[in-house]
């Protein structure tokens, strides 16, 4: 298993839309994401900043992430949030939310 | 079982030691933090900011921060970190790192 933390930006006047909607996460997202060997998957907010925390257990990643951009339904969920997000500038190429280094872990 | 997200902020100049010293943490400051009822505890960094995700087990959360803050070891660890963070301006009276509002979650 591996853990990822991720970071992208939040524009200040959909916070408030981007959080309702995370209330309640459409079913075809959340199995595809499950589908795809992400578990444990938590989103904090700080002011214009979002963090993502989650585990991948799977063995291919990039292969999972692939999959999970070619879903239809994620794909719509994503037409319907990504305008309410900022990635980061110095995000990699092909990330979204940028994944950022992990310094400590303890069991 | 609840989950928790935090931030604080490094100072530039300490990303470097802050780094090298949470790859090998004190076995007594990792003790107490178990001991404590913190689990699947991971810092990540992005740029400035820190970024923490644990899980928190007991039934009286801030009677367990207050026994860790009580703690010889973990003192002396603060000791060393504590000048290395620059804690954010918005915290809450008596918190270190900032305790932030979660969004989502699946498992």
């Amino acid at each position: 298993m591996k853990r990822f933390g991720q970071v992208i930006g939040i524009k200040p006047e959909h916070v408030e839309e981007y959080t309702r909607l995370h209330a309640d996460v459409w079913p075809g997202v959340l199995a595809k994401i499950h589908e795809c060997n992400m578990r444990n998957y938590s989103i904090f907010r700080y002011h214009d900043m979002l963090f993502a925390y989650f585990e991948y257990i799977g063995d291919d990643y990039e292969g999972d992430m692939a999959k999970i951009a070619a879903d239809e339904t994620t794909q719509a969920w994503w037409a319907v949030c990504g305008p309410m997000q900022n990635p980061v500038e110095d995000r990699a190429e092909g990330e979204w939310w940028k994944t950022i280094e992990q310094v400590f872990h303890t069991d």
